[in-house]
């Protein structure tokens, strides 16, 4: 749960409903290009699997955004929620990469992180054969300078792909130089300060809940 | 929700419980390797920042494995969790990766998945420059052979690293040729029969709920 700051809103959102909001964005970007002015909530929901109750209640801690019979204005929605997100045309969050293996090479040259608001603008890492490589335009530098790169940079967000093994470590240096939030992909669930969010990202764990649903097929 | 159906258990078990089963196993095979036999919902909610309640109601969901006052055993809940998801010690999941550009390649040299109970058996692609290269000791097949070689095969998961606009396209072949759950790599939720599953890996869904948490600082 969060405290809700700078935007007129008050009260408490709960996580889950801020991880769907970039979901809804993505739709409405979706039906936007396809000349859709307005979506109801039913609509919306066959598009994404979500109940249209969930995402009338979801919406309904941001503002009354829905028009009686008419449904959301596509325009207006996806306005709102990129307000609330920050994720606004023209402005490029900058993010700090941690470990350039196979992972960390095909991240820094993911096209979708420019084109949705992130540049990834410092790629660290501890391999000498990877340390002063330039790649997509980026130097990549020894680790020991992460704290002092960071530390003067106004870098908030990284991107951890560092084996489980050093996951903890990593995660721990880039809290001190400054960093709220980490997109984590080692398989391991760092310990962080209640301040800073971590995100993990792991494949293993979401093939492990399929196998569940499969199993029957096999036995 | 999904039926329980050949284990003896009855009831709903909500999508979301099996998916922090993986999550408990992972802490779990943790706190074997460090040669603890016991752990209390408490001690397992602060590893893995879930409440103790919550730990015990989704356990609950299939069977009773605390003893009170003294906790789970790792071992015994553990074998019990690798049985409910069928992530079970010598099992390996035939896997198919659609999909090599540089994310599949690094997923292909992935470690994780031999060591958790997954192995990339067959890899497809529509470049001419990938086909007929070995990788990882996978030969990569075009994509039209698709459809024979999974109708042939036991593989009922797939791993989808393919551009968006090629996504739906892909997943619907996959589900014609028999595969039951997909994990998404591409940046597009595609639409699958009920009985499919899918779960969507996005950096970018993450990231941007992530700014919402950060914003205020930037503003």
């Amino acid at each position: 749960m969060q405290r809700f700051g700078n935007n007129g809103i008050e009260g408490d959102v709960p996580d889950v409903v801020i991880g769907r909001m970039p979901i809804y964005l993505r739709a409405l970007v979706l039906l936007n290009s396809q000349d859709i002015k307005d979506v109801s909530s039913h609509q919306l929901g066959d598009l994404l699997g979500i109940t249209p109750a969930q995402i009338r209640k979801d919406l309904s801690y941001f503002g009354r955004f829905g028009k009686q019979g008419k449904g959301y204005s596509v325009a207006h929605l996806s306005s709102a929620i990129r307000e609330v997100l920050g994720v606004v045309p023209g402005v490029q969050w900058p993010v700090a990469l941690v470990g350039v293996g196979s992972l960390g090479l095909a991240l820094l040259g993911y096209p979708n992180f420019g084109r949705e608001g992130f540049r990834i603008v410092e790629a660290f890492d501890v391999d000498p054969q990877q340390i002063g490589r330039t790649v997509s335009g980026l130097t990549i530098r020894p680790i020991h300078e992460l704290n002092r790169v960071l530390g003067e940079s106004q870098v908030r967000i990284a991107i951890v792909a560092v084996p489980a093994s050093q996951a903890q470590q990593v995660v721990d240096q880039l809290v001190s130089a400054g960093v709220r939030s980490v997109l984590n992909y080692a398989p391991y669930s760092p310990r962080v300060p209640d301040d800073v969010r971590v995100s993990n990202i792991d494949p293993v764990l979401s093939l492990q809940a399929m196998t569940y649903f499969v199993k029957e097929d096999l036995v």
